[in-house]
């Protein structure tokens, strides 16, 4: 073996085998490429460990909780010990109930159907949709974009000190942006939230993978995560903490599996009793492929251990900026500080460029995957774009008219599975298209 | 090869090849036997074609709707196209929607949450709790047990000549029962519906996996289905067809996918304009691996024919009937008489036998895998074990207390998987353990 084969060899490593990662995409210049899959922020690869273990168990699939055969109770058993994997993930408290949804904006759609009556949410402008928009029914307080985590802190204790402190409230919070990728100062919200007598959910679909979530230590009151995010897109999410509001509320889907007892009345009507553990929420079968591959995850990254897995993010997130920082047409969206800790989320826009043509460019050319727009986060972006949460601009697939510019931002995300190339190729990518541009200008 | 490994062969051989059929279960008497799944209407094995098609595309697994590189609008169209598949599937009319769900339970409480104002309900007692219990906030009016197909039909009549003619009205109703097998007057149903200006859904969890389902041809409004009944078990259902009620409605989910703008209004609140097609209740990334697995299973049950599956199954039901027919200990549950047409679903109670413990029996002794209790059908098995829709008993895992007998039934149910070899191992096993019973008498 030569000297350059072990090189190449060690710069596609990563810390965790993922599928996908021979998969050639052909590129416009002609030629096949290897994939750079740099859109871990919408959904990372699966990891080769969750897809063996899938694998492995989908021969065994049967009902859960529901049939008498060997495979059947192996099934119950699998999807059970799910729950205690997750729990165990999220270092839970005892008590805090486990409830697999389809995904993090499934889980904060069953927290806002959960909430007690009259419960006001306060929630930040910056957050992404699924954080954003669930609330509905409830009074929703929109607070304005901080500036450092500790005017997020400032600004939430200034709304919640004018709320009425008897009532039930609810503060959500995101762990990590998904569209800048910085840390927000969750324990500190969460005191806050306490000390007000408010409760507090983190919706940490962009920190868990990258960092680990406890949900003792951050003392949140529920946290919530998608698999698809965390190398396990198998349609399930998590939402986990107190069973207090969950147990008292309607069941989030009305069928089996959430029924105790269905019974007609004499006056022709029925009676349901509903169940008050997790499968209250959990109405129809199980998705139990969806649960084991979640939990085959969280053992995947905690063995892996958080600690190696970061420093190295941090090191690529540190090639990104140390090989973009002479390129002045080049700015980086931020909210806290260019220096802000940060999960491997990054979006910037590119003077001179539409952000649409400029990742249509990354794939064409590079066989870069990256995703361009507003990021599912509109106010944020347009904040951080244009300087207005208050501006236009649509979500979705489609991009701008010929001839108009998109308000919207370019965002490269990556994590356990990315070898450093796909990061090299990516920065030496973003500067060949910027050059060429100056050099058609 | 002998003769007899040609029978083996021969004996062993379904019409579609599943997960698992060599999976061997340790006996109570010692040894092993290859597991006879016999629980498909709680949930089918995965095809080994769904499998493959599975395996084939997760390593160019990529965000859908979501991302500017190659593998997103590779899984962008994949899951599109799953969408086009299932609407092919489902004989769907021009200007149907094909929402992806979770579950056959999910997209039942999707429909009640797109109920107009003031929507009447009527449902059948006989429903499983998917179709009975999701229509929370309407007006339901719950109907009796028909006792034929005929009655059924005449019995909504009745109770839809009742209603006020002017409202909106919704009838569910199944398209084979999840107890008996036996299927229900659909088209008849949906004629009545419609003459009284009510629309109706067809919950086809038990259908679809059996027979063909033409929206148009049954003239059905909507029709649900499970992805995991169908062979395709990865977390995803569908609902599909008429596009207005589910326009009209609030998204099911509010989150990112489904809002098209968000943007923050000058008083500090937050407007919101959402999409208009099935992204409006489809929030939060798509679960791309479960709607290509459906799909994957529709074009396997289509090639393969519903008339030759349809045939070889109505010979397995054959096979059970006359196998035990000489058997009195054992009776078999039926609305509309024990020659109605059914699907591969049969339910039985034994003479002399707790449900639970002969499940328990099946499994331990024989390697088969069936499923006892009350099937989340609760009125309609109560009405056909003990004639008393308004009678206890408890759904769950947990079996009686020691001493006490279940309210139950024991089900069996097969489809394009099972091998002759399972059905007989069936007949022979309960014909044993009802004699071995009289025996120790």
């Amino acid at each position: 073996m030569s000297v350059s084969t072990v090189a190449a060899d060690l710069s596609v490593r990563a810390p965790l085998p993922v599928l996908g990662q021979n998969v050639t995409v052909p590129l416009v210049t002609g030629g096949e490429v290897t994939y750079a899959a740099l859109d871990y922020a919408a959904s990372a690869p699966a990891l080769q460990r969750v897809w063996d273990d899938v694998a492995a168990y989908a021969p065994y699939y049967g009902s859960v909780h529901r049939g008498a055969g060997y495979l059947s109770q192996l099934s119950t058993d699998l999807f059970e010990n799910a729950r205690r994997t997750v729990a165990e993930f999220l270092d839970c408290r005892t008590g805090d109930q486990v409830v697999f949804t389809r995904s993090t904006t499934d889980s904060l759609n069953l927290l806002a159907a959960a909430l007690p009556d009259g419960c006001e949410v306060f929630v930040f402008e910056t957050e992404h949709h699924a954080s954003l928009l669930p609330w509905r029914g409830a009074r929703v307080t929109c607070l304005d974009a901080p500036r450092s985590p500790r005017q997020a802190v400032r600004t939430l204790e200034r709304a919640l000190a004018e709320r009425d402190p008897h009532g039930p409230a609810l503060v959500c919070v995101t762990g990590a942006s998904n569209v800048t990728g910085e840390l927000w100062p969750v324990r500190e919200l969460a005191a806050t939230a306490h000390a007000h007598g408010a409760r507090i959910v983190l919706d940490a679909a962009q920190l868990a993978p990258h960092h680990p979530v406890s949900v003792r230590d951050l003392d949140v009151d529920w946290v919530a995560f998608s698999g698809h995010k965390l190398y396990a897109p198998f349609g399930s999410g998590v939402l986990a903490g107190r069973a207090d509001w969950l147990r008292a509320a309607e069941p989030y889907l009305a069928g089996g599996g959430a029924s105790r007892t269905v019974t007609r009345r004499a006056d022709g009507g029925v009676d349901v009793q509903w169940h008050e553990g997790a499968a209250r929420h959990e109405a129809g079968s199980p998705n139990v492929i969806g649960a084991h591959a979640i939990a085959s995850a969280c053992k995947a990254l905690t063995e892996a251990g958080f600690d190696t897995l970061a420093a190295r993010e941090q090191r690529l997130i540190r090639a990104v900026g140390e090989g973009l920082a002479d390129v002045p047409e080049v700015r980086f969206l931020s909210l806290f500080g260019d220096d802000a800790p940060r999960v491997g989320v990054l979006s910037f826009v590119v003077d001179g460029w539409d952000s649409s043509h400029f990742t249509a460019a990354l794939s064409a050319e590079y066989g870069i995957g990256v995703r361009d727009g507003l990021f599912c986060a509109h106010p944020l972006v347009r904040t951080l774009v244009g300087g207005d949460p208050r501006a236009g601009g649509e979500c979705g697939a489609s991009g701008p008219a010929p001839g108009e510019r998109s308000l919207g931002a370019i965002r490269v995300s990556f994590g356990a599975g990315t070898p450093d190339e796909h990061v090299e190729r990516f920065v030496r990518a973003v500067r060949e298209l910027v050059r060429d541009t100056c050099a058609r200008r």
